[in-house]
């Protein structure tokens, strides 16, 4: 269960010719309410996707009645004619729904600098329309049409005890981070609540879920996570209950797009604690994160612990060396200045690793979910443009 | 040529025993003089090691009159002990100089972590000593015992026509950059100069040059450039005349470490142009050279310009994104904010790649020298502790 988990939903994936494999990349997400609240989070790259520009325009209204997508084309670097494609998408979709161009977010993915080919996918607008449901094939379709490098679909559904629940799906292999890099996310609650808290409550959650996911430090120009509350379960919610429930969605979201990273054969969680702020703490989570000696470390399974002091010595945060303590799975490799133990203590040899590396000089923490850096990763991403 | 390149100075590199596979691990530069000026730029690297704290600490007195390194082990992350092993092998130094271990520096590069075998490396400094020569052979043999992972020495050898010159080796192969990474570079000089004009001139040099070359975002936590004058030539320099040369030395050496840098299978230019400040370039130079998804695809030559535009997009610096032009290897691919030339225009099957990234917003330029993320990269560093 995914977008159509919680009531007031509908959704469809269809393949509209957009990738030439024929593969579906045409997905529909509609709020038949009876409420519209709408928020969205985007990249923070200076270089925004035209899907992104449109999408910020019109979440200012916090108001959606639909979310388009397409992969296989992530109509960025595109120029004016590029933004025209988006405005003629929206207005296609709204002109299908009966409403207005304005409720209607635009998201795009695949390779940048190339044109989308309209002449396919405004006919697979009528397509995807006529494919609308509220079961959860059309969720899992509409999840499956989002995928590029992905190697499966990811979706989430959390209910809660009042009757209300929220349910989503995201997409993302590569390009992961800082602050969900190639990354769209669309979540749907029936929960009542207004826009403006809708907004809150996302930017709460994703800056403590998507945002700390970091497989290769990139930043895509199209990132973009939404939320649409239909208000159909009744039910008015608490903030911080509805804000809970949010963040558990999107963490689960965040596990699977940690799992299925381009080449990937080791999760690594880095958790920093004992910094003197949560902003040190996720800064020298994200420089561990992205670093290539420890990524590649990782892949070998080596408790490589002075790769480790290397980055985060040069991370831009307060930092004692005499009182940092170094961790893998459990065993303190490095602390007080000098080895601790001998490195062959600590096995790395599963697939899940963690990294702790306690500060010893405050009392923040923060939690920074990555990947090894593998062959899988370089032969990913160099034999295939993406 | 190297070291042994100007006049005033001895060299040897020997075998003393801390590398386990019998190779050269140990070296020595002496300064005859007649002067002893010295300078030296270090890590940026919180995490420092102990012959970093040492030589350090000599420099503020501009004066050497030797410098003693070895590879097979970093000394770094080593507590009070490391320290004083530092200590110790200066001593033993100067004890056969006859001099203070005020004048000795000390540089190690290796593994971090790991004691250094005391028992190998203080008889090492007596037949190092005792190999001592001023010729060519001499000279190579040092820039040869410095070397971990690097395929080759790195000798540099530049003459004025004023009869003084600049010579110097270095090292360096992975964790290379920003601000000279896993690095360590002697140069020398004939020319007299004194000990703060030759400070100043290293950091100018080392600014354009070392300060330059990006590898993989990793900062050493054992960098170091030292550069000793012996006067023996009789001229007194220009300084702005020595910075040139010096200068030109550096870059040298840069070229022939970026050539040999862990895995490359191209080198890769990428200069900044049109930013409204020289550190605006620099930042944006660094982060495409940092990016993965950029290293990956000129790994397979192709030239995906849209990750260059993902890439300097989150950096931290002016941009325009309508004003910014790409080019690879000659050919702008794009322009005004779309797509210039069909990327099949730009031929990177070679082995060296010019990036051109115009930001059309002031004067300021910056050139950081790189290479791919490639198969090789991703053995090297995950099969071997390092």
């Amino acid at each position: 269960m995914s977008v159509t988990g919680p009531a007031g939903f509908r959704a469809a994936g269809i393949a509209a010719g957009i990738k030439d494999a024929g593969n579906k990349d045409l997905a529909l997400v509609v709020n038949d309410g009876p409420q519209q609240a709408a928020a969205g989070v985007f990249t923070t790259n200076k270089v925004k996707a035209a899907p992104v520009l449109w999408s910020q325009q019109v979440l200012q209204e916090r108001k959606l009645r639909a979310v388009v997508l397409n992969s296989g084309c992530a109509n960025a670097c595109t120029g004016p004619g590029g933004f025209q494609d988006t405005h003629a998408t929206a207005e296609k979709v709204a002109d299908v729904l009966g409403v207005g161009a304005i409720e209607i977010a635009v998201c795009s993915t695949g390779l940048i600098g190339e044109r989308l080919p309209m002449d396919a996918l405004l006919p697979g607008v009528d397509t995807a329309a006529g494919a609308l449901d509220a079961g959860g094939q059309a969720g899992l379709d509409a999840a499956s049409a989002v995928l590029t490098t992905d190697s499966m679909a990811k979706q989430a559904h959390h209910a809660h005890d009042d009757g209300w629940s929220v349910g989503g799906f995201a997409k993302g292999a590569g390009m992961l981070a800082p602050n969900m890099a190639t990354m769209l996310s669309v979540l749907t609650t029936d929960a009542a609540i207004s826009g403006d808290d809708l907004d809150d409550a996302l930017r709460s959650a994703t800056a403590v879920t998507f945002d700390r996911l970091d497989v290769d430090g990139g930043t895509s120009t199209n990132d973009t996570v939404l939320v649409l509350a239909s208000g159909a379960s009744g039910t008015q919610v608490d903030k911080a209950e509805f804000t809970r429930v949010l963040t558990e969605t999107c963490q689960d979201l965040v596990r699977q797009l940690q799992d299925d990273s381009e080449g990937a054969t080791k999760t690594i969680d880095i958790t920093v604690r004992g910094a003197v702020s949560e902003a040190d703490a996720v800064t020298i989570g994200r420089v561990v994160a992205e670093d290539n000696l420890v990524k590649t470390a990782m892949f070998g399974s080596d408790p490589n612990w002075g790769r480790i002091a290397m980055a985060l010595g040069r991370a831009q945060a307060e930092i004692d060396v005499d009182k940092v303590a170094i961790a893998t799975n459990g065993v303190t490799l490095y602390a007080d200045g000098a080895t601790a133990a001998d490195r062959a203590e600590a096995d790395l040899s599963g697939r899940h690793i963690e990294i702790l590396i306690d500060l010893g000089l405050g009392e923040h923490t923060a939690t920074i979910l990555s990947t090894d850096l593998s062959h899988g990763y370089v032969e990913e991403n160099s034999a295939y443009s993406s």
